[in-house]
């Protein structure tokens, strides 16, 4: 489906010049732009490419808009605006409702206004949302509630009693509800602690590939509205994560961590368990939160980057830190 | 199954004051407790918290039960028994022997005192023992062999000739068997190393969900008895793990590393190839293990969580700390 | 298939001494080899090992040759012979070409020379080349195309669109299409960005379990030519990595990072978003790659292992660098 100038500035109430009659027919980055995609400028630099490309309408600011030829659309944020203009050119197709014939399911009178793919196993007593899409080859289990528009892509395994929002998506190879890593030490072997908490996942969420969430021990493990999960993340136990908080790939969150809305942990960042991280911290990627974080403010730990060489000699260094500072301090 | 206090001293060999008759349902945090459940306190700092419970029943040391009222156990360890008592009372539902009519089976004479689940499928020569659980979507190599009592969670690949042990537990979306990285280079190129060694697990192992343990090049990768092995962990080529050591979620174990009994590795740990790390050692979150450790203790490496902003000022320096030292050394 | 001294010498152009007519029946490690095993020696310091060995060939240069006994193959690079023999020894077995009956199909005329295993989900307009093998429960999207030679195992699941090289191998629980991580932010909530690119990946590719590997943006994922990349990796969109490049464990790299050729990335390392590595460089494990790397060399971050009470030590100290430094300023 195309939309004019004219129809966009429309739809989302913002100003354009040029012409209004002007078909788009797609998104796509400067480079490799057709004559009808429309493309966005917020940043300055680009402004090199912008004179390359093949498209002939740019969304950008104002102030960048003297900059820009042919067709403008003109807004405070150019990459909010691409970003609903592309979920409008590439509105999710409609998928039909069906429960493919190979399904496994030991729910009865399942909702029939839903899309189940091949080889699903369903448990007993699963209850899930209009228009929802459940992918080929995943399992769920019993007890299972998805409110309505989740969009599950093939392969992921929920376990029983798992609670979920609406309009969801999970992406392929994520566990949700596996076990928490729990045990007491006794007698040289660790006792398994049964882990008959829940999770709850809130409206509005995305999780990536490859994630795990565990059930809490005892109570559950909390995700809020509007909360993004990359892939191959880790997130224990009992952790309760704040609406809207964007967490990078690679994260590991440990037990009973609390963390805040608005947050957004950068990539391979760890989590200690048991602290807690205030409403609209920051962290950078790979950085070790090993104490709350009381203030918000945007945290890191780490070294630079540095040739081998040198930084064979740094860390050689660090090892004699306390020493050296004792040895050299001023009186 | 509820249970009395009675019962449970008998059971556990555990002393209790109070009503011997009063019935225990469910264990709880103190927190989301209702009067039948049995909570566990060994910190006073939890004693604010007790005094809202609704719990009736707690675990506790003789030293703190005199802070406690109601219904008290006492015990050396309140949260050991604590975790025995969950199991009692949480105890697996006996699931049915069933192969499941959808399962794909290369093995004849498969055991029957075994649950298969709904498109499991199963290579040649497989040996399963008794009172296995083997969830449905796992598939499952040739010549594997596991040992009575597993419990496998959906959606588990396991590699031809893997050996498990009793009593094992593996989560959703874990790998055993893929083969190690391991190439040789060549004219600007990299030759694979078939890896024809095996994987051998021990007894009373778990292994949480979307884990990888790698087969051994030439001998076996081995993990040893009661070693417990959390989410997102990759443990590469030829490895061995001694008993009862647990390692915590997003640890990452290069090649040939040998770990020894009863360690403790911290999440988002990574240990190097070929070192060997003593029984009994600790490693703290996001460690980097890059040398043997001989001398059992707790190790660390990485730096603290610090603002931004400061970080950035002492990563410079860190950059500096060698010319630092030469300039500033003390004669 | 057994293979005579001679037999190896002639298919490898290689000299040999001792008894032509002795036939090697595996590749063995030092410590466990058989009679009739051939193992390798390239470094003098397994000499003793080589001492107790059961083994009557060995693969090593003509310098440490005049240590060894019995029959020895000589080649400038033992184990890159020792990696084509294994090759030799243990070619895969060749498959039956059969689609199983339990495959569901959406694809119309499917190459019949391949094979697919049981409960395969398969999209529209699929392409698989000759003598590709899927193995069972993978799902794949529609339009993707597979090239020759192929051995996806068991439980990888690959979204619409993906294209795929020559020779490649997929180890199980790998997810490749995934959407990248883009949102908007606005008004408090993120926007999702479609994720309408795609993911091309070259010839003679292996990638490990349960990695990740996004789609572009708007523009591809793209994978060179013989690059190898280990379990529980996470490549977001928009990633470009140069031919031959290794990836271990557990490396994380972020969006529209672009790494160059024969470049080798150690575990557990983080590659920041949108930089740039040049090629033929080393990244050592765990390192964080948080700037563009120009100059090829090997690089690191972090700090050394210490004893936790040591470290705790030097840890704040390093909070405290930058102060110490300005006071410390020699004149």
């Amino acid at each position: 489906m195309n939309y004019t100038l004219k129809n966009i500035s429309k739809i989302f109430n913002v100003e354009f010049s040029g012409n209004g009659d002007f078909f788009v027919s797609e998104v796509s980055s400067i480079e490799s732009a057709s004559e009808t995609s429309v493309v966005f400028l917020s940043n300055k630099k680009y402004l090199e490419l912008l004179e390359k490309t093949k498209s002939k309408v740019v969304i950008t600011t104002r102030e960048l808009s003297k900059f820009c030829k042919h067709n403008i659309i003109i807004t405070k944020d150019p990459y909010a605006l691409f970003a609903k203009i592309s979920n409008l050119l590439n509105a999710k197709l409609d998928f039909e409702y069906n429960i493919h014939s190979s399904v496994i399911s030991n729910t009865k009178n399942l909702n029939r206004l839903i899309h189940i793919g091949a080889n699903v196993v369903l448990g007993k007593g699963i209850e899930i949302g209009n228009k929802s899409f459940i992918g080929c080859n995943c399992s769920i289990g019993d007890n299972v509630k998805i409110a309505a528009g989740a969009y599950i892509h093939p392969n992921v395994t929920i376990y029983n009693n798992v609670i979920i929002g609406e309009n969801i998506i999970i992406h392929s190879g994520t566990v949700i509800g596996s076990d928490g890593f729990g045990y007491a030490y006794e007698d040289n072997s660790w006792i398994k602690i049964p882990q008959i908490g829940g999770v709850v996942i809130g409206d509005n969420v995305e999780i990536g590939s490859n994630t795990s969430i565990d059930r809490g021990t005892l109570d559950n493990t909390i995700i809020g509205n509007g909360v993004k999960i990359d892939n191959q993340i880790q997130i224990a136990h009992n952790v309760e994560i704040g609406e809207n908080t964007a967490i990078a790939g690679c994260v590991g969150i440990a037990g009973s961590a609390k963390i805040g809305k608005n947050c957004t942990i950068g990539g391979g960042a760890g989590i200690q368990g048991h602290i807690e991280i205030c409403d609209n911290t920051q962290i950078t990627g790979m950085t070790k939160v090993s104490a709350s974080i009381k203030k918000a403010g945007v945290y890191s730990s780490g070294t630079p980057l540095m040739l081998n060489k040198d930084w064979l000699k740094s860390a050689a260094r660090f090892k004699k830190l306390n020493e050296f500072f004792i040895k050299n301090k001023k009186n």
